[in-house]
């Protein structure tokens, strides 16, 4: 079976990430198209990618390109758009997340995604394939916690990236759209159930800025799923030492407890300070391996004819769940999600 | 300056332990009488404190006694009572918490408290006499993590001590009353503020007996404070590996982070399993040398005419949040918490 | 710049991990050409490299496959001479450790090299492109930890691999030629000084089959270095709990330790034997990505025209320290080290 | 039966710490008597100890003060005359290690010991009764890790100590005799074996003062034992992170690993460094409750007229192969060790 033709929207941090994983290390398909609207970016990716035919226009790519598969990591606010005019025309589709920036645009992407059953679609929740992850739902799966009914997840992002998260802030949709998102995949994920209520906090404690966006810079939820089951949450803009991405599933026989320390590698420092382990310093260095196994599950659900395991009506439940949040920490109240 | 003369009323587990320590370890007092209205627990007790006067009546042994300080230990509805009678007899307490078993009966206590300003009064959050919590709570004041803003705090009960727990479970005033309210005390203590919101929920998953006396077996619980801090708790009975009190503090400019792994002691087993750590069985050997340094504290407050950190009032403050957050579970919505 | 045109002898398991690794996600090379003499293994390698030219005939691969480099993993007594081969046609060589199974064919391998200063030759110390061990060297050689005086190395194979181990007992060389020739390579590497004095000593402690030839399934050797600098190392084949490689570097202002608990994954899993991590369970899966940023290394230096910073002479030290070790095992007397 | 009378003499650091332990905390014991040489001691142990009878001669003490038992924490050239003395007049006695600074005066111990059988000696290995050790040497005698064949012991005192360190160095006895025989105690009671060869290197890598007493400030060693076990040792007086005591002990079915990390206590800081865990700072901090333990052991066994486990003979044995790693340092050579 021959390579498959997949192309790209999209050529900022995360799609040259992907522009390269594909082009250099997914087994079963060549990059042989690439878009972005930004002729800088253009010129950066075709000096590392000189086999690929370069677009500025999303619309000539998926019209001339004879593409197999599309990887969407344009700007949000055109996800849905963008796999709707691919999936007309055949095209497979990864998408980042969110579908959209309002619900009404997840709804418009998941209508495109069910009237294209013979089409591969997934999103880019790429946790999901960290091998940590993975390993850990396959043993919740295999009954190793016994019955899961609490998720506690900590996503926070580091300080020294604040300058781009307070320029994001007023487009970004809010920090649980932006990042708690990731943590509410995880949620339904390991818990195997859907949220009911979420009960959302927060607060400007390090950058008053965010406020002027209706933003906070850190926040935390308590959510209630079907079957009582729980997941607490802690997003924060201001973490010192890296970025924490944490999460823990608890049963009635056991606890799986990932990243509680977000280690940059397998080193000890002793040293005045004590002993010391260094921190992760952002999401292309923790989960670069997740980055690249999303992908090739991509590949191979359409080499292989098959689906991925993760759906667009995922994609567009975190979206729902995360506006409610949002809701809940605007309004100081709890909301009730809407099944 | 001769030994303070103090009494225990209670001579349970851990009216026991702490009668021991008296007897034994603590510098500056002696155990001169004990009360209990169980002849089994005064005839055990007799055989490791032969110098100690045993009494089975606590209005006997206040009159009769002539003590100092008295320790304590009796049922909690007792505790009021008990307090208010040492007081007007000029004596100096340690109470367990809680301080009543109703708001009323705090309350009480509290004016008995207030009235006698000239006596020493102390109430049981061992906690914060433990080394690691102390050092922790030293170093957020002088500023080793910038603001404060955020307490996370697991507490959690092993699943192999749940037969006690069942048993109690009728009298125990539900999970925040009997287990949250240590971990509602260091989230105040280490926030600096207080608690103006609560919303909690949880379910049985292990237990359905738990239902029946209107409790549960786990929960969580967002909690909003003054200035926007805020705390998330998350409290257990089902814990698989051992008695886990976790707590992480989150400020501006660092977190600490207690017991992530609570570990008995300070070994690491390699074996087909992998490495691992023992965790530690239960409240007495986790706070073995708090039970003792909180004592040592309340004896040398007395011997030195000094108040301790730790008021009535914390007491009283956590027994109403507790209470908050039991409303809040029955009634499935958030509690606002009276100031 | 065309791709390299890569070739590769030996197509075992870690053959084949390297032909797979060239094959799929090297950048600037291509396996063009793959050579074994087993059937069964061009059979396999074939399903997966189809567009690879298989040989069976080292000497026509070297003679007809127009190579630019060659990757050596064939058995260990044919090292110096393949390396030789390859070199007197011009080829850039990669060789797996050791480079001859006596002192003699390392010195033959050496001399073939030092011959050859227009072409690149790396030996397979890959782990010193671990993430983690290339980083503390850069930490180290920047300061970090002061004088570095002594080097702790464990390199231990786990007890599930056993029965290859006593397989492969005759022909492997010995425990020190088979396994400490890493740790040998590390601890020349941390420390800057050449090794003076071994002292070894061992025991088959659980197999006692391995005497029969002249080995040991656990040993332990103190090495002593040039300006009073250390190394003790642990090796052995019996490890309950996994493949555990461990590194400590030991300085005057710091230590680094590398991998005290080797971790499989990011998870602690709470259960009722307490907090557990798993562990790693081999090479394959401890040095996936060394071995591929090795090769990377080999192929960037190659098309950048420069040499790389482990040499021949690297190799053939190991081997000459590995064998003084063997002899000290035998001999139960330190052995001073030919410079 | 009544509280034994208990005597000490030398009241150092070490001497306070057991005279406060007995004279407060010890059960069935009281301090009588202490003796030391040096009117600033004797003035400030007054004002601690204000129940007890002061000495500024051993022997007096001994003829006077009707002991039960003796603690001898003397300087190290009379501990071998002080337990004789003692003895003489039918005192128990608990003595600090070294028995003596010579083997000849060890000797002179182990017979006064040995011919007053009805009499308890104990000498001051405390590390066996430090919970995790013993606890430890616990799960060995039961099988748990299978055989032992293998123990890594690292003691390192801080640099921060080094400056007493200096000045104690032309009587300290070496660094072996000084330091090491703790592990040395420790290996021969894992591997419960004797061993019959030494190897000890080392050098002085930062303070190159020691070497005016023919001493060194780091230095390694290897040791095999009866039956082919072994140990290896790190012993150091540089540690720039605090006080590090670890123990590996290495069986065909585990490891135990004591102290990888020497926790300062239960808290992980992240900060801009990363996770960081504070370490204890010193013999006294670390082996707080061993100091104790030991002592309640030595009341106990005379109370309940049992023997300790740690005999005369153990403190004779450390101090034989701590001057054999002695004379293999000078003489850069292994030395084959008396039985």
């Amino acid at each position: 079976m021959a390579n498959l033709r997949v192309g790209i929207v999209g050529l900022g941090r995360l799609g040259m990430r992907h522009a390269e994983s594909v082009g250099l290390s997914i087994r079963g398909a060549d990059l042989v198209a690439a878009c972005s609207i930004n002729p800088d970016e253009i010129a950066r990716a075709r000096s590392i990618l000189p086999d690929t035919e370069f677009y500025d226009d999303y619309g000539n790519m998926i019209h001339r390109a004879r593409l197999d598969a599309v990887i969407i990591v344009s700007s949000s606010g055109l996800h849905s758009t963008h796999i709707a005019l691919a999936m007309e025309h055949g095209i497979h589709v990864f998408s980042e997340k969110p579908l959209g920036i309002t619900i009404s645009e997840c709804h418009d992407a998941e209508r495109a995604v069910m009237s294209h059953p013979e089409l591969v679609f997934m999103v880019g929740f790429m946790r999901r394939f960290d091998p940590t992850y993975s390993d850990a739902k396959h043993k919740i799966d295999s009954g190793a916690i016994g019955t899961p009914f609490l998720v506690r997840a900590y996503g926070l992002d580091p300080d020294s990236l604040i300058e781009g998260a307070l320029r994001f802030a007023p487009t970004s949709g809010g920090i649980f759209l932006d990042m708690m998102i990731h943590d509410i995949d995880l949620a339904r994920w390991f818990l195997g159930r859907e949220p009911l209520m979420v009960h959302a906090i927060g607060g400007t404690f390090k950058y008053p800025a965010f406020r002027e966006s209706g933003d906070v810079d850190n926040a935390t939820a308590l959510m209630q799923f079907e079957d009582d089951r729980m997941a607490i949450f802690y997003t924060g803009r201001t973490a010192p030492h890296g970025y924490h991405i944490e999460t823990e599933i608890v049963g009635t026989e056991g606890h799986i407890r990932i990243d509680g320390v977000p280690r940059k590698n397998r080193a000890v420092i002793y040293s005045k300070a004590g002993a010391t382990e260094e921190c992760v310093t952002g999401f292309p260095e923790r989960f670069d391996e997740a980055f690249k196994l999303e992908l090739q599950e991509f590949i191979d659900c359409i080499r292989e004819n098959r689906k991925p395991g993760i759906t667009v009506h995922d994609g567009t439940r975190a979206t729902v769940i995360g506006y409610a949040a949002t809701e809940s920490l605007r309004e100081r109240r709890p909301v009730y999600i809407e099944p």
